[in-house]
C-alpha cells in the first residue's frame, strides 16, 4: 500500500469521456490499496479561453482578479473528477485550497506553495477516501486566492506529495515519457525510461515541454520520485529522480532543440575594459535573460563584434535598450531571429571525453556551421540557421547512439 | 448617499460588452457618493452548461460536487466585473463566499443564507470600494460550498441587503419591470410603477419570472424595499414594498397565466366519507402539489366526479400513485393537459364588490370555458382550454382598465 499523488494535465481531463477514464485509473489504484491524492488541471483550453475573456476588458486585466478567474478551471475539474469517482462507489471527494487550506506566497500569478494542512487530507485517505485537488493555485496569508503560474498543476503535484510525504507522484499527460528528442520530427526518437532531476530540467529549459521546470526543482530538493506517464496508454513512463540512481550506459541521454532564441550582434564595439558590462548590465537590469555570449577578437585591436543570444520576444526591446544607452560606442546592431538551439544532454558527458568534438564534428560534416555555443556541466547547446535544425538533430541522435 | 445592493441577473452579465456596461452602470452609482454591493449571477447559460456536463457523468450527480461545480459560473462574472470596474479606475474587488463568509443552512443545492459577516464588506465600503459578490451560494457550517437553488442569486441579494441594512436592493434583470401580463403576447401590457410583495409574489408563482419567489418573501419578511429595474434602459423599474405603502386606484394590477397545469378527473368515485382524504393524502405524501379541487355533487348521490389540478410534470406519476391505491374506488381516470391557468391579480380586488362575476362574464363573453377555480385574498384564476390562453388574458386586461 501507497500513498500516491497523480496529477492529470489538461488534455487528460479535456473532456467527459476524458474525466470517467481518469476515475477508472484512480479506481484502479484505490482497489489496488493505494492511497490516491488526485491534483487536475483545468480541461484543456479553458484557462486561455478565460485568459481571452479577462483580455476583452484589460491587456493589463488586474492580477487577484485574474487569480479568482482562473482558479475556477481547476474548481470546475475537480468537482467533475469527484462525481465521476463517486459514481463508481468510491468515496471522492474534491477539497478546494481554500478548504485545506494550501498556503502561497509571493505575487498573484507567480505564487510559491509554502505550507498545506494535511489534516483534512489525511483524516479522509483513512477513511479509504480519494481527495482531489485543483491544481496551480492556493491561498495567500491574507485568504486571497492566489496562482503558481502556467503549468503550475505540476507545482502543486510536487508540493502535495512532498508535504503529505507520498511514495511517489505520477504525472499523467498526453505524451508517454521523456524522450531522446521530439518524437514528432524524429520518428526513430526513444523514450527514456530514466532520467535524473538535472537532465529532465535541462530538457524541459530547452524546449521539452513535458514538466514544469520549477516543479521538477522542487522535486530535485526534496528527493521526491517522478514519474511521468500517458493517461492514454498502459505503457511504462519515464522516471525521474537522483542521478545517484541511474546507472549511465550513454553519454547522452536526449536531444532538445528550441526556437525561442535569437542573435543579436555588435558590430565595431569599442574595445576598451568595461564594455561588456556596459552592455549587459542595462539588459539585466530589464530583466532579459542573456543566454550565450561570443566576443570576437578584433583585428585592429581598436574595435570588436559582441554576438550573444537573448529570447526572441526580446529582441526589439533588447535593440531599443542598447540604442539608448549612450556609453556604449559600436557601429552598427544586427540581428537574426532565424536561428535554433540544439542541445545534447547527459549526465554521463561530464566523464566521457570528446562529446564536445563529436558534436561539431558531426555538424561539420552535415555541412552545418555552428553560430554560438554554450556548456553547461551536463549540456551542451549550440545556434544553428533554423533550417538546418531536424538534421542536426538528425545527427546527433544517431551519432549518440540514441535511435 | 445611499447603501446600495444591486444584482445583475444572467443575461446583464451575459457577454464581455455586456460586463462593461454593467461596470459603468455601477460607476454612476458609485460616483454619485453611493456604497455598492453588487451580487451577480453566472453568465447566462453557463449554469446549465455545467449542469449538462455533470449529467453526461450521472443523472444524479453528487450533490455536494455540483454544488462545486455550478459555484464556479459566478465566480467568474464576479472576477470579470471586478476587473472591468478596476480597468475604469474605480477600487472593486471580488468577495467570494467563504472569504466573507456567507453562512448557509440546509441540504445542498437547496441551502439557506442564515449570516453573513459584514466587517470585511462593511471595512471595504469605508474604504471607498465597490464589493462584488458571486450570487446563488454561500458555505454551509462544515465549510462546504452550497448553493441556494435556480435563481438564488436574486435571495442572495436580498438576504445581503438585510444583513448590510442596505438602503436598496435593485434587481437588474433583462426586462425594465413587472408587466400589467406579458408584454411579448399583449402589447398593450403597462409596466407597473408601484407593486406590494404580495401581488408580485402571486404573479410570480403564476408565470410572471421576474423574480424567484423565495426573494420576494424574504423582502417582504424584512421589509426591504426592492426594485425591479432593466440592465440595457434607463427607463425606471417597478418597485415593490409593503401594501400599506401604495395606493390603489385600479382594482386588478395585473393578469397572469401558466402552461405548467394539468386537469385530472376521477370519474364514478363512490360518494362516502372519507373519500377526498383517501384520494390526496397519498398525493400530499409523494409531495405532489394540488392547487385547485372541484367535486361535483352527484345526481344518484351514490358516486361523484372528482377534478383536480397538478403540475404537468406530475400527471403521470399522479395517475399510478391513484391506481395503485386500492381504498379508493373509481370508475375511470382521465386527464386533460392541453389547458392554462389565467389569473387576475391585485391587492385591491378584496375590497371592490363584483371582481368575481366581472371576471366570469367577461370570459363567458368570449364563450371560453371556465373548467376550474381557485380563488385567495389577492387573486382569482381559472384553468380553461390552452387554446382561449391570448383572448382570455387580453380580455381581462382590457374589462380591468389595464391597457
Amino acid at each position: 500500500m501507497a500513498k500516491k499523488v497523480l496529477k492529470f494535465g489538461g488534455t487528460s481531463v479535456g473532456t467527459i469521456d476524458r474525466i470517467q477514464h481518469v476515475a477508472r485509473i484512480i479506481e484502479k489504484e484505490h482497489l489496488a490499496g493505494n492511497n490516491v491524492v488526485a491534483i487536475v488541471s483545468a480541461m484543456v483550453g479553458k484557462t486561455n479561453e478565460l485568459i481571452k475573456l479577462s483580455n476583452e476588458i484589460s491587456d493589463t486585466f488586474n492580477k487577484r482578479e485574474l487569480d479568482v478567474l482562473l482558479s475556477s478551471g481547476e474548481q470546475v475539474t475537480s468537482a467533475l473528477l469527484a462525481g465521476a469517482l463517486i459514481k463508481l462507489n468510491i468515496n471522492a471527494k474534491s477539497l478546494l485550497n481554500w478548504q485545506i487550506p494550501i498556503l502561497t506566497e509571493g505575487e498573484h500569478s507567480n505564487a510559491r506553495i509554502i505550507n498545506m494542512n494535511v489534516e483534512k487530507i489525511n483524516n479522509y485517505l483513512n477513511e479509504k477516501g480519494v481527495v482531489i485537488i485543483p491544481g496551480f493555485q492556493g491561498i495567500s496569508k491574507r485568504a486571497e486566492i492566489t496562482t503558481i503560474g502556467r503549468g503550475g498543476s505540476d507545482a502543486t503535484a510536487v508540493a502535495v506529495a512532498k508535504i503529505l510525504n507520498a511514495d511517489t507522484c505520477e504525472i499523467y499527460t498526453d505524451v508517454d515519457g521523456v524522450y531522446s528528442t521530439d518524437p514528432n520530427k524524429i520518428p526513430v526518437a526513444k523514450k527514456i525510461d530514466k532520467i535524473s532531476y538535472d537532465e529532465m530540467l535541462e530538457l524541459s529549459s530547452l524546449g521539452a515541454k513535458v514538466m514544469q521546470s520549477s516543479a521538477v526543482q522542487t522535486a530535485m530538493m526534496y528527493d521526491i520520485p517522478l514519474e511521468v506517464k500517458s493517461t492514454f496508454t498502459e505503457r511504462k513512463g519515464t522516471k525521474i529522480f537522483n542521478q545517484e540512481n541511474i546507472d549511465y550506459t550513454k553519454s547522452v541521454t536526449g536531444v532538445a532543440y528550441s526556437k525561442d532564441d535569437a542573435k543579436i550582434t555588435l558590430i565595431g564595439v569599442e574595445d576598451k575594459p568595461g564594455v561588456a558590462a556596459n552592455i549587459f548590465e542595462p539588459l539585466s537590469k530589464a530583466q532579459i535573460n542573456v543566454d550565450m555570449v561570443i566576443q570576437n577578437i578584433s583585428s585592429d585591436q581598436k574595435t570588436t563584434d559582441v554576438t550573444f543570444t537573448v529570447k526572441r520576444d526580446d529582441v526589439a526591446r533588447t535593440k531599443e535598450i542598447l540604442r539608448e544607452k549612450g556609453e556604449i560606442n559600436y557601429k552598427d546592431i544586427i540581428h537574426n531571429d532565424k536561428v535554433a538551439k540544439v542541445s545534447i544532454v547527459g549526465a554521463g558527458m561530464v566523464s566521457t571525453p570528446g562529446i564536445t568534438y563529436k558534436m561539431f564534428r558531426g555538424l561539420s560534416d552535415e555541412g552545418i556551421n555552428i553560430l554560438a555555443i554554450s556548456t553547461s556541466e551536463i549540456k551542451l547547446s549550440v545556434i544553428i540557421d533554423e533550417d538546418n535544425t531536424l538534421n542536426a538533430i538528425k545527427k546527433l541522435h544517431t551519432i549518440f547512439d540514441l535511435d
